[in-house]
Formats: C-alpha cells, sequence, structure tokens
C-alpha cells in the first residue's frame, strides 16, 4: 500500500502545484503585470486550470483513491492518511460529477459577465447586467443538479466552500442572529452618533503601511514566508506554505481602511503559513472552508484590532506616526471610532454589527432566486426593499445597491456570502474558548504579545488544513456545534460599553 | 490540412504557454519571491518543464508534424505556417533524441552543481567543484553522442543556443578575431590610461534609476508591455510578446554598472517586444538565437548607449542628474571614461575591447574539455595561462578565476559562451547595414531619436522571431554571411580616435 499511497500524493502534488502556480499568475496580474500582458495571462491561467481539473478527473485517480480508501479504513479518522484519501475522495468525485463541459461553458461565461460588469458599474446599468445574471442563475441551478439528493438548492453550491454545512441550518443561524441584531442596531441608532472625523484627516500612505507592517510582525505573521503588496482590492494568496502573501490598500484620508485590511489579510495569512508542514504539496495544505478562513481574518482584525486593551498598547505608537493628526485625541475616543455602527450601504465598508445584516440579505434574495420565488427583473426592487426594512438605507443607485459587490458578476449565485457572517460567529466561539483555556490571552493582547493566542489557533484550528470540516473543527476545538451564543454576547457586551446600553 | 494546423498550434500553444509560465515562477523568484517560496518553487518549475518535455515529444505531435511537413513542402521557406511546422519539427526531433532520463537527470545535477559553486566561491574552493565539473563534461559528452554525425563534439552543445552554427566556424571566426584584437588591446595598453575616477563617486540610486528609465523609453521599450525591477543579476524574461519585462542592478559607487545593464537588458526586450505578433503563443515568438539576442543587447548599449552622438544629446540632462558629481567633466571626457580599454580579470566588467578575449578563452578551453585534450584538474592552470598570455593579467584566487562565471556550474560545458563574441560581431554587421540603407540614423542618434534605428531592427531582424537562423537571418538582413570585418573597421575607428593610434 505504501506504493500506491506515494503513487497518490505524487499525483495530487502535480494538481495542488497547478493551483499554486495558477494563483502566482493571478497575484502577478492583480500586483506588477502591465496592461499589455492581460490576453495571455487569461490563456495560461486557463490552460493551467484545464490541466489540473484533467488529472483531478483521471479516472486512474478514482481508482488509486477507491483501493486506498478500502485499505485504510482501518485507521483512525484523524490520522494524516486517511485524512488525505478521505478529502482527495470529496474532490474527485465534486470535479467528476460536473461534466466538464459545463464548467467551461460557465468559466466563459463568467468571464463575460465579470467584464461587462466593471463597464456596468461605471455607468450605473443594471439592465445590462440582467441576461448575463439570468444565465449565471441558470448555471448556478445547473451545478446544483449535478448533486442530486440534496436537502435545498443551495446546498451543492454552499458546499463548494463550506463543505456540509446546509443552507436550512444558515437559514436557522441567521434567523436567530437576526433577532438580536435588528434590535441592537435600533438601540444604537438611537444613541448619539459616534464622532470618528479625525480618521478621516490626512494619513501619509508610506507611515501607514510600517505602522501596519509593525502591527502584524507582531501579531507573527512570518515576512521570511510571505510579503506584502499594494493592489487594488486587498487579498491573501499562497504559493506554497512557505510562500503566503498579501495585499492591502490605503486611503490617504481614511486610517481605517489600511489598517484594518492589512489586519484581516494577515489574519488569513496566519491560517495558511500554520498549516502542518507535512501536508505541503497535498490537497489537506488549505484552511478548510470560507467561513473558517473568515474566522481568522476576523479574528485577528476585529477581535484583537478592533479592541481596547490592544489600542492600549499600540496606540501610543500610532499618535507618535501620526502626531499632527492625533495628538488630541485620547485612545477611548480613537476605540470608539473605530468601532463606530452606522447603517450604511457598502458591505465591506460597514461596521462589525451591521455587517451581518448586509450578508443576510444578500443570503436570502441568492436562496430565493435559486427557489425561483424571485426573478432577476424584481432583484433591485427586492434588494432596495431589505435594505430598508433592515437597515432603514436605500441606494440612490445601482452601483451603491445590487451591482456593488463581484461576487454574483463573476462566480455562482449562491455559495459564497454565508461564510463572512459564520465567519464572525465562528472567531467569537473559538477565542471564547482559547480564552477560557488560556485566560492569559487577555492580558498579554494589552502587551502585545501575541503567542499564546496564535498558538492556540494553530494547534486547534489552523494546522489541521483540511483535515476536519467547519464543524468536525468546530466541534473538536470547542466541544460544541456551531452556536451564536458567543458571537451575541460579545457585540452585546463591546457595543452596550461603547454605546451605554 | 486547415485543421490539422489548428491541431498543431493548439499543441504547440500549451508548450509555448508552460514555457512562459515558468518564466514568470523564475522572475518572480529573482524579484519578490520570499526565502521560504524556494522549495516549493523548485518542485513547481520542475513540474512544468516536464509537463512541456513531455507535450514536445509526444509522438503524435510527430506524426502530426510530418504530416503537415509533406502537404506544405510547396510553400515558400519564409511562409509563417512552412518556418512554423520546420522551427517545431526541429524543436520536437533535438527534445526526442535524447532520454528524459539523461536530461532529468542532468537537471538534477546540475541543480546541486549550481549550490556547491555558490558556495565553493564564497570559498574560493576549486577541489569541491572538480567531481562536479567532471560529471558536467560527462554529461556535455552524452548530450552530444545523442546526435551522431557531428562535425564537433562541441556542434550539438551549440547548435541548442545558437542553431546551425558550428564550432568550427566559431573557431576561423575567433582567430581571425583575436588576431587583430590582441595587438589592437596591446597598443591601447602603451598609451596613457583614460581617468575614469569620476564615474567612481557617489550616485544615488533613485536618480540612477530615473535616468535610466527615461534612456530606454526613448529606445523604444514599451512600459505598457514590459516593466523594470532590481535583481541580483540583470536579465530579460517574457511571458508573453506582450509582457517583457528586464531587470537591472545599481551600484552607488559606479555609475557605469546600472546605466549599461539598463540599456543592455533593454535592447534584448526590444527584441521580444518586436517579434511579430502573429507568432504570439507558438515556438516562433523569440529572439533567434543567443548570438542573435546579444546583438541586440550589445547594439543598444554599446553602438548606441556608448556612441559620442548619443551622449552629445543626453549628458546635459545627466550632468543635470548628478550636477555635484559631473559639473567639472566635460561631455570628451564622460565619452572616454566609459570607453575605458584595460585589460582585466572579469569577463563581465570588461570593456568592449578586451571582452572578447575573455570570451575566447572560455570558447577554447571549453573545445579543449570536450574534446579530451584537457582535464578538470588542470582547468585553472589553463585558465590562468591564457590570461596571462592573452591579457596580461592572472587573478590572485579561483573566484576572479576559473570559478567567475556560474555557466559551467549549471549548465552544459560548451554552446554558450560564442554568444557573446558573435553577438558583438553581428551587432556591427547589422547596424553598418541599417546606415548603409538609413544614413539619416546616424544624426537621429544625436538627436535622441531612434525610430528609424529601431525600426530597421524590427523589420530586418526582430518581427521574424525563429522563423530564420542567425545565420539565414544575416544573409537576408546584410546580403553576407556572418563577417568580422564591420566589427573590426568599427573598434579600429572608434578606440583609435579614443586612444590615438
Amino acid at each position: 500500500m505504501e506504493g500506491k499511497l506515494q503513487q497518490l500524493k505524487s499525483h495530487l502534488s502535480e494538481i495542488t502545484d497547478l493551483g499554486l502556480v495558477n494563483a502566482l499568475l493571478n497575484w502577478d496580474q492583480s500586483t506588477y503585470m502591465p496592461p499589455g500582458g492581460a490576453k495571455a495571462r487569461g490563456r495560461q491561467s486557463a490552460l493551467l486550470a484545464r490541466l489540473a481539473h484533467e488529472k483531478l478527473i483521471d479516472p486512474s485517480l478514482g481508482q488509486l483513491l477507491e483501493e486506498l480508501s478500502s485499505h485504510t479504513k482501518d485507521l483512525a479518522f484523524e490520522n494524516d492518511d486517511a485524512s488525505l484519501i478521505r478529502v482527495a475522495t470529496r474532490d474527485h468525485k465534486q470535479a467528476t460529477n460536473v461534466p466538464s463541459s459545463l464548467m467551461e461553458a460557465f468559466y466563459k461565461h463568467t468571464a463575460e459577465s465579470y467584464e461587462a460588469w466593471t463597464k456596468a458599474r461605471s455607468e450605473n446599468d443594471f439592465d445590462t447586467m440582467k441576461p448575463y445574471l439570468e444565465k449565471t442563475l441558470e448555471f448556478s441551478r445547473q451545478y446544483a443538479e449535478c448533486f442530486p439528493g440534496y436537502d435545498h438548492i443551495a446546498d451543492p453550491l454552499i458546499n463548494r466552500a463550506d463543505e456540509g454545512i446546509k443552507a436550512n441550518d444558515v437559514k436557522a443561524t441567521f434567523a436567530a442572529l437576526r433577532e438580536q441584531l435588528v434590535p441592537l442596531v435600533k438601540a444604537i441608532s438611537e444613541k448619539e452618533p459616534v464622532d470618528d472625523s479625525f480618521l478621516h484627516l490626512n494619513f501619509p500612505e508610506q507611515q501607514q503601511m510600517e505602522f501596519g507592517i509593525d502591527v502584524i510582525n507582531d501579531f507573527g505573521y512570518d515576512f521570511n514566508r510571505g510579503r506584502q503588496d499594494k493592489t487594488h482590492h486587498p487579498f491573501c494568496t499562497k504559493f506554497s506554505l512557505g510562500d503566503v502573501r498579501i495585499t492591502t490598500r490605503f486611503q490617504e484620508n481614511y486610517l481605517g481602511e489600511g489598517m484594518f485590511s492589512t489586519m484581516h489579510e494577515a489574519g488569513h495569512a496566519l491560517y495558511e503559513q500554520n498549516v502542518n508542514m507535512d501536508f505541503e504539496g497535498t490537497p489537506l495544505a488549505s484552511g478548510t472552508s470560507s467561513s473558517a478562513h473568515e474566522s481568522q481574518s476576523r479574528l485577528w482584525e476585529n477581535l484583537v484590532g478592533r479592541s481596547l486593551p490592544f489600542w492600549n498598547q499600540y496606540y501610543p505608537s500610532l499618535q507618535k506616526t501620526f502626531p499632527d493628526q492625533l495628538e488630541n485625541v485620547g485612545v477611548e475616543e480613537f476605540y470608539k471610532a473605530i468601532n463606530k455602527v452606522s447603517p450604511s450601504l457598502i458591505r465591506t465598508d460597514a461596521d462589525e454589527v451591521t455587517y451581518n445584516l448586509h450578508v443576510m440579505i444578500r443570503f436570502d434574495l441568492e436562496l430565493d432566486l435559486l427557489e425561483g420565488k424571485l426573478s432577476i427583473d424584481d432583484l433591485p426592487e427586492a434588494w432596495n426593499a431589505r435594505y430598508q426594512s433592515d437597515l432603514g438605507v436605500v441606494a440612490p443607485n445601482h452601483v451603491d445597491g445590487v451591482l456593488q459587490d463581484v461576487h454574483w458578476f463573476a462566480f455562482f449565485i449562491g455559495g459564497v456570502f454565508q461564510g463572512y457572517t459564520l465567519g464572525n460567529v465562528i472567531s467569537v466561539q473559538l477565542f471564547d474558548t482559547a480564552l477560557e483555556q488560556k485566560p492569559q490571552i487577555a492580558q498579554e493582547i494589552g502587551q502585545g504579545k501575541f503567542d499564546t493566542l496564535r498558538c492556540w489557533m494553530r494547534d486547534n484550528v489552523n494546522q489541521h488544513g483540511r483535515k476536519f470540516t467547519t464543524n468536525e473543527l468546530l466541534e473538536r476545538a470547542t466541544g460544541r456545534p456551531l452556536t451564536i451564543d458567543s458571537y451575541i454576547n460579545y457585540l452585546k457586551k463591546k457595543y452596550g460599553e461603547i454605546y451605554q446600553l
């Protein structure tokens, strides 16, 4: 069996590496590629994706996996080899269930849709996007139909990003969450608004960058196994476990943008940098799901980076970096400003409390579209109605409304948005458990020390890579399935104090 | 046949793209990759090389090429399709002649040899490198033996970089050249040495870089289809005809380093940027040989960039950039300094006149090694003897002697060095023809205008990509086979004036 296992690893390593090389192509395209490189880059990226796909659906791989499965069925669930075979089998089956022709047609369509969206956005033109969205919705349904036996048509789409999580469970979680969030937002909105005008003074980019680098260095982001560059949209990417890069962006007239996107992406990167190095070159060498990944980025961005103890330690050095802008602003005042709650139109600019309402609107509309309860024609109206009812704001145009997020215009409708809110929920469930087991973490954050927290996340979450699904991981790490209790308590306590509710 | 031709192009496009993607991996490794990325990068690069190789030796490609060859034999030699089939057939045969196992073992060996060399250099340790060189020599001979019927054992190695050029022809060319160069160097060395001390003042890197960018912009290097970054060793690389990048390096205590390496690499890049865009994604989309490529880099670096008319135009702006360093230096004085001839130990630092003597020493020693006339044991002694006799200098250590160039320690012994000197010779043969046909070029260079020169090179050299071999290209562009006459006249005239010979 050892020979067959080696054969499997060698086959999987090629699939993995083709994907990692493709990630480099995309990183370069977002960072340094000159405009003239775009056309060939698309062709080269498609070639690598096709070669990887061919190797993934190769029947000889399926056969190898079957033989190995039956010979390793006595191994423990968490055994590395058993996990590798289990996860690779899942990937292989997921890929073989869907006809290659469907995915090829879909990728061709999304490339055109994305192109059209970038133009339509600049012209506030939803009508042009309607036929694209109709087709995307049709592709999304067709994809789901490749996995008969689902409970909800969104399940196979959600499964791509959040293995094992069902639409109906998300609906229940979101309903419970919404019941708590809507009154919380309402209570806050009745209070005196927080003044955050000093965050919008002029903050030179270079100093912002240097401060951010110092912070994520302290978090434990390893620049020997990564680097940071600037891009239009910040992201985290990986070319191996030894090369996990992040990107960020800065606004000179808003300090929050660069600072928190740097911490956010560093959180994603800490997940990948702390995966067990033995998994290198296998499908296990990656964060396990969108929601688990988001739990780590939001942990470092929000639970650490927007906490008072953190700023008690870091604010003096921030003031020293920007003396003119911040000398008359106290740390409490600063802390309130970076946590200002204010219902708004744009998801990515939203505060911690209202953010989830943005996500739920999208998730619910996706389900309605997939179930056939809502037509693309009626989508903008439904969007605006939900913004009015949940957040009390209505977009004056499509760009700040239904056209704002790239997701539906560049990928499936369904399967992605839920991860953002689940990630928030999971971040606190994990953090609370870490605090229970290692109470010193609270104090250490106030001293600019993050080793205990980072190591707890490494040992309980990051190192496992894709060995466990999100639910399995949560059960193992916290002893409980997903629960919103910790998260709600966190929000109520934090914002109850800030807004004196 | 149209269908088969499309099939061929599609197959070749995959091979080409895998190579271009591999070039991006290497570029990233030299520019931005963090240290932790190295291990996986080697594995990924080897994977892409293997996949490309498998596609290149695929018997179905051979069959397709055969069918197409017989159906296109009535097409003109210069017809694009006929050229594509001819060049692809050559590549396919060259790859199939050599057992994959031999190349795999060789690449494994060169990786180890390179690693050992970087260490041995820092310790001035030739003895450690001996067994590596013995093995490299053995691999080089084995490679040559895969092409029985050669005139000289070095021919198959030279053929890799300079298709169709024979060792015996190079020997004859070099002998004739040497006969002229040795007395020229001697005559110069009897004259008062030129003062170039002001080139060694402090020149801040940022200003050097900006000046260089202005110059190569004027040359016609298109930054929309390229970019410049810094690396330890400057190079030019390409990820498509729309993305041809260069790298450079600066010494703050020597102005010549950054300036001329920038022009040199821009010359390579101008070749690639001006290849016929219709060839994109095919094996024709590349410069045709090492020597032809070097003719373009040396043209822009030396024939343009080290000429008096060029500096008559650009020197005032250089003086303005570095007023403290250059205000008391006249343009004639500057011109002489950047063309200072002085026998030295290091090839890459050598001036235009002595440079070729460095190359010839290496070429002759390579032939002696391959022919079995010289042993690796005796190599350092032979190296020093030739430096003494040809240049009148002897290295005080191996680092400045036989260990100085990476070539023998990272690739075959034989097949590469000749291109550097042939490139010098060809650069003037082409330049003289361009001047005959477009006499205004001489005056335009003095006005900072390079369009006529660049377009002549584009039309007569660059655009053809790999359609023609070096010799075919020379015959077509200049009406003559390779000749040293133009080159010798150029050197004698230029240096006769500078040194008043």
